[in-house]
C-alpha cells in the first residue's frame, strides 16, 4: 500500500467507523453466532500474494461484524463500559503514526514527558494529595497502564519486594525469600474483582478474601482483625487491594476505616477505582474517594468512563521508587545520558515497551474540558437513576444495593432461579443484552450504562424489553 | 466532537500521518531537548471548557515532535525496529471504533476467533510443528500478547504452576508452596534479554545466566551441567528462556541441543524469538527455527520486523491448558453458555482486557501476501550485508559477531574507551542514531535496521557519517 493508497482507504475508514458508531442502533448487540463461524469464512492459510483493499475492506462486514459484540451500543448493558470517542481514535492515528516505543525517557522524551503532565492534570481533575503528583516534587507520580489488573499485580509485587527486603534483606526472587513469601497475605474484599485473586496467584502470595458489610463495603474492624488473627498465626500482612465500586454490584469499601488501619500496621493500601473513578472528577462524587491519602497507590481507568478508548488505565503511587526498585535490570543498550532526570515508564509496569497513550488521554481532556467530561459522567449517573425509577415503580421488582454510579442491580423479587430464567430470557430476547451477578448468595441482573450515546429512551427501551420479558416469563411459569 | 467533526479531523489527522512518514527524512532522528522540555510549553493544569481541535492539532508540531524519537526514520538505527505500516494504522483505527474488550470468547466472538484463525495462518507461515496450531485439534495454538516481556513472563508463570502442583499438588500460591519456590531454578543466556530476568524477579524464582560460546550461543552441554549440579544441590530446574535473535548481538542459542535436553529433563523450554522470529517465514531463514518442535513455547513479535504496529507479539504453545490452569479465576459475570469450546484468551495473558489486534495482523498478511512480507525481510537482511561489506572494507574496523539478520555489529579495532568515544560522537553528530551494548567485556556499536522505508542510500548515508565521524575523532586522539 503506497502513500496515495493509504491517504484514501484510512479515510474511507474513518468514514466506515463514523458510520459504523452513528448507526450502531440498528445492529442487534451481541451477536448469534456459534463457537467456530468465523472458520468457515476465510482461507486457513495466508495468501501468498497481496490481496486487493477492496476484498479486505468487504470482508469487514461479511467476516468481522456478524461477530461483534457491540460495547458502544446503547443497547449493550453488560460488565461496564469500555470508552470509546473521537477525538480519542484520532489520537491513536497519531500514535500509530509516531510509532515510538516509549520505554526509557531518551527512546522518545515526548512519549514520557507528555505522560508525566498529563497524569498530573488527571491526579488535580481528581483532587488527590499532592504526594501523588509529579509536580509536588516528591516521590509521586502517575503511569499510564494497560489496564487495572496490571495495576494492581504492579502494585502487589512491589509491595511484595519492599517486604523480601525489609524482612531478608535480599528481595530478588533467590531462593532465600521462599521462608518469607511462603508469609506473605493480602487482602481484598470478597466483593473485589477476580484479577485482585489472581494477582496473588501469579505474585505468589495468599490472597485472603474479607468478608463486607450489607451494604458490599470492607471495613476497617474486619480488616484489623484478620490482621491480628494472621500475625498471631505468624503470617505477615502486607497490602491491601480496597475497591471502590465494585464490578460485582458498585460497592466501595469503606478506606477511611481501612486506609488509618493500614497505616498504623505499615501495610501497603491500594485502591483500585477502575470503573467508578472517573466520577471523582465531579466534585458531588469526590467524597467518596476521601481516605486516599491512606493508599500507597490508586487506580482507575479513563478507559472505561472518561471517554478515552482502551487501554488507558491510570496509576499513580506515593512512592515511585517502590515500584521502580521492584524490578530494575538495566541493560547497557537502554541506559543513556538522561538517567534519573524523569522517569523512566519501562520500570513502572509489567511489559517493557509502550505505546504512545497519553496523547489520546491528552486529546480528549482537551477536546472536551473538565466541564464536558463531568456532564458526561453526571448523564449516565442520571439514566441509571431513571433506569432505577422504573424498577422501583414495578413491584415484581427489587433493587439490590444502592444505585450510585451508572450500574443498575436489581432482580425479581422471590428466588434465584427466576432471575436465572429472566436474564437468558433478555438475552436470548436480544435486543439488549445484560450479565448477571451474585453476592452473598444472592443473584442478580446488572445493567450498566455504556453505549456514549446511551439517552433516556433507551433507558425505557431497555426497560420495556425488560418488562415484555418478565411478563412473558411469568405467564409461561404460571401456566406451568 | 460531532460525528461531522470527527469525519474532517480524522482524515485530517490521516493526512498528517502520510505527510509525516513520507518526509520522515527532513527530521532529525533523535530529538535535541532535555529533560522537563515539555512541562514548559504546556498549561500545569487541564482546561475547564473545550479547546478548539485548531489548538490541539497546532500544539502536535509546537509541542510533541520536537520531542519524538522518530523509529520510523531510516536514520533511526538504535534498538530493533518497531514495525509500522498503513495497512496496520488503518486496521487499528477500525479496532478503535468497534472498542470491544475482548477478555471472553462472548465478550466478543469475532475477536476471538479471528485471533485462533491468524495465529494459524502465521503458525504455518513459520512452518510451526502442528502441535503449536489450533487446527491440529490438539491442546496447542496461538494468542497474541503485547510484548515479548509478557509472553516470557506468561510461560515462566506457567511452568511454575505445573511445577508446583507436580509437588506438592496445591500451586495456587498458599504458603505451603513456599518451601518448593524456593528451590525452582530458571535457566537463560547471559546474552538473554533483561526481560526474561525480570521475569525471574516476578514471578520470585531463580534466573541463572549461563555462559554461552564464542558465537554467543547458549549449548546443550552448558545447560545439561548446570541442571545437574542444580539438581546436586537440591535444587528443582523448571524452565529454560532459548533465544533466537538476541538483542545484545542477534545471537542464537542452540535448541537442537537444549531441546533435547529439557525434554530428558522434564524442563519447559520457551523460545523468545521476539526480533529474528519474523524472518523464518523465509524459506533461507527457517532452519534458524529448527528444534522448535522440543519448544513448550514458542513467541515473536510481528510488531517488530513484519509490518504490524506494536502491539502484537505472538505466542504459541503445544498445551494451553497448562497457561490457562495457571490463573484461571471465574467469577459469575464473565462466565457465558459457550465456555470450552473457543479459547476464553483472558486465562492466556496478564491483564483482563484486550484490543482487537488480530484485525491488523489480519490486514498486514493479506495487503502484502507472504511473498511482499518475505521480499521485506530480504531487503532489510540485504541492507545489513551492504552495512557490514562497507564496515569491512575500512581497516580501521571489525565486524563483531556475524551479521545473520538486520543488525550488524561493528566496532573500531583497539580499546573500548575509543568505541565509546566513537558512539558519543555519532549521536552527538545527530544524523544518525545508534545504542552500543556489550558482550564478554568487548564494547560495541549496533547498527539495526529499523526504518520501514530504509533503502541503500541511508545506509550509505549511515556509513559516511560513521566514518566522517570516526576521522574527526582519531585526528583529534592522534593531536591530544
Amino acid at each position: 500500500m503506497d502513500v496515495e493508497e493509504f491517504r484514501k482507504r484510512g479515510k474511507e475508514m474513518v468514514d466506515y467507523v463514523a458510520d459504523y458508531l452513528e448507526n450502531i442502533r440498528e445492529r442487534r448487540p451481541f451477536p448469534t453466532v456459534t463457537p467456530g463461524y468465523l472458520r468457515e469464512l476465510i482461507p486457513d492459510s495466508a495468501p501468498e500474494d497481496p490481496e486487493s483493499w477492496d476484498d479486505i475492506f468487504a470482508d469487514i462486514e461479511r467476516v468481522i461484524m456478524p461477530g461483534v459484540t457491540h460495547w458502544d451500543s446503547p443497547q449493550f448493558h453488560s460488565f461496564f463500559p469500555t470508552a470509546n470517542s473521537y477525538p480519542a481514535i484520532i489520537a491513536d492515528i497519531l500514535s500509530d503514526g509516531i510509532g515510538n516505543i516509549g520505554f526509557t525517557w531518551a527512546s522518545s522524551p515526548a512519549c514520557t514527558e507528555l505522560e508525566v503532565v498529563v497524569l498530573d492534570w488527571l491526579g488535580k481533575m481528581l483532587d488527590l494529595p499532592p504526594a501523588f503528583l509529579f509536580s509536588s516534587g516528591g516521590k509521586g507520580g502517575g503511569v499510564i497502564q494497560g489496564t487495572a489488573s496490571e495495576a494492581t499485580l504492579v502494585t502487589l509485587l512491589s509491595a511484595r519486594t519492599q517486604f523480601l527486603h525489609k524482612h531478608n534483606k535480599s528481595g530478588d526472587g533467590h531462593h532465600d525469600d521462599g521462608a518469607v513469601m511462603s508469609k506473605l497475605v493480602a487482602y481484598c474484599s470478597a466483593q473485589a474483582h477476580s484479577s485482585v485473586e489472581r494477582a496473588g496467584l501469579i505474585g505468589a502470595v495468599t490472597m485472603k478474601k474479607l468478608e463486607t458489610d450489607e451494604k458490599g463495603a470492607l471495613r476497617g474492624t474486619t480488616l484489623q482483625q484478620a490482621i491480628e488473627k494472621d500475625r498471631a498465626a505468624g503470617l505477615i500482612p502486607f497490602y491491601l487491594c480496597a475497591t471502590l465500586g465494585t464490578t460485582l454490584s458498585c460497592a466501595f469499601d469503606n478506606v477511611l476505616e481501612c486506609g488509618p488501619v493500614c497505616e498504623k500496621e505499615g501495610i501497603w493500601m491500594h485502591i483500585d477505582a477502575a470503573y467508578a473513578g472517573s466520577a471523582f472528577i465531579c466534585p458531588e462524587f469526590r467524597p467518596l474517594l476521601n481516605g486516599v491519602k491512606y493508599a500507597m497507590s490508586f487506580n482507575f481507568n479513563p478507559h472505561k468512563w472518561m471517554k478515552v478508548n482502551f487501554d488507558c488505565s491510570a496509576l499513580w503511587v506515593q512512592d515511585s521508587s517502590l515500584i521502580s526498585d521492584a524490578f530494575n535490570v538495566d541493560p547497557l543498550y537502554l541506559k543513556h545520558e538522561n538517567q534519573g532526570k524523569m522517569p523512566d515508564y519501562r520500570h513502572w509496569q509489567i511489559p517493557l515497551g509502550r505505546r504512545f497513550r497519553s496523547l489520546k488521554l491528552w486529546f480528549v481532556i482537551r477536546a472536551y474540558g473538565l466541564k464536558g467530561l463531568q456532564e458526561y459522567i453526571r448523564k449516565d449517573v442520571q439514566l441509571a437513576h431513571d433506569f432505577e425509577k422504573l424498577v422501583v415503580a414495578d413491584d415484581r421488582f427489587e433493587i439490590f444495593g444502592e444505585v450510585v454510579m451508572g450500574l443498575v442491580c436489581f432482580r425479581l423479587k422471590g428466588p434465584n432461579d427466576v432471575n436465572e430464567k429472566l436474564l437468558k430470557a433478555v438475552n436470548d430476547d436480544g435486543r439488549i443484552n445484560i450479565v448477571p451477578s451474585s453476592v452473598k448468595g444472592t443473584y442478580f441482573l446488572r445493567l450498566a450504562i455504556c453505549g456514549s450515546k446511551t439517552n433516556n429512551n433507551d433507558i425505557n427501551f431497555a426497560w420495556k424489553v425488560i418488562s415484555e420479558v418478565t411478563s412473558k416469563l411469568l405467564q409461561e411459569n404460571a401456566c406451568k
